[in-house]
């Protein structure tokens, strides 16, 4: 039980923390497989060791389960890459950022968050994103820069590359993004 | 067959498009129904008159079958207000906008559009706000006033509210959409 600070979730390390770590590791496992017709409520539940009901009574829907899957994926697995200097910190974590989720994998795992109406999944996707900026702001402040508040970034940059990305299929080259970053640094 | 414009789909008034409508009417009273159970391929084909495998053969699934419903029913049915004013067209506009996705059955459309990995569906919901923006546009133009360009009303007023709405559950108020439609006036 090494994680102490309050989350929303089960107790780390309890009976209910189990059960979800071994049914989130049987979704994983059967998606890696690649045989999405596997990917049933009694199959999933054959693999992690429960009864059905569990996972019914538990995240009530199969989408409901993916959703929450997907966004555990979606949880960045390391701090952004440092460069010396906020612009280049910037542009270097956003190519990557959108690289990741319009990879064929990433495209599903938002589709998947999206498509159950569960608030705090799609919030957490946004929580996500804004940590990650935070870290790269603090660095930069740190180093005397004056820096965009995050929700600019989220703003000017974040939400028009996933929006064209989502609604116009548009895969921005280095060229728009550093416009965008730009425009940004500018306007702050 | 009033309309000869090129556009993709089967030709107006073709057997392939009474097929379409009427599949499209059967969704649709399905779900005015508010049964979701019966939202199956042979509910819907009954409903048609058509064959279950007529439908599978040109949506192949249910998912696309719904994306394509959703997406008509995206289609704008009519002109933004006039107010005088692009600045005013445009907030009247977004306001509305922002206000119909936002609702239950507006959430429901983009999340079935996005449900399925059809681009050209997701392309299409971009397409009818371009419209929608252009004519607010060259009403402005026309008055001689100076407006910024249509991509750039989508990258810093569409998508942050889109974005904001999807990945963090907030609705905008008024005082929000006139300081981005303010900043976008000023940077143009």
């Amino acid at each position: 039980m090494e994680d102490k600070k309050s989350r929303p979730g089960p107790r780390p390390g309890g009976r209910s923390a189990l059960v979800q770590a071994a049914v989130h590791r049987a979704v994983r496992d059967i998606q890696a497989q690649g045989d999405a017709q596997q990917l049933t409520i009694p199959v999933i539940a054959g693999r992690a060791g429960v009864t059905p009901s569990t996972i019914y009574r538990r995240w009530g829907t199969l989408a409901e389960l993916l959703s929450d899957v997907a966004v555990e994926n979606l949880r960045p697995d390391r701090d952004p890459e440092e460069h010396g200097s906020f612009r280049a910190d910037l542009i270097a974590w956003i190519e990557q950022y959108i690289e990741e989720v319009s990879s064929v994998p990433g495209r599903n795992m938002l589709r998947t968050v999206l498509a159950v109406d569960k608030p705090q999944n799609r919030v957490q996707c946004t929580t996500y994103t804004l940590e990650q900026v935070e870290i790269i702001r603090q660095r930069a402040l740190t180093r005397g820069e004056s820096v965009p508040e995050g929700d600019a970034i989220l703003d000017r940059l974040v939400a028009p590359l996933i929006y064209r990305l989502l609604f116009a299929s548009e895969q921005p080259d280095r060229a728009r993004i550093e416009t965008l970053v730009d425009a940004l640094l500018v306007d702050g």
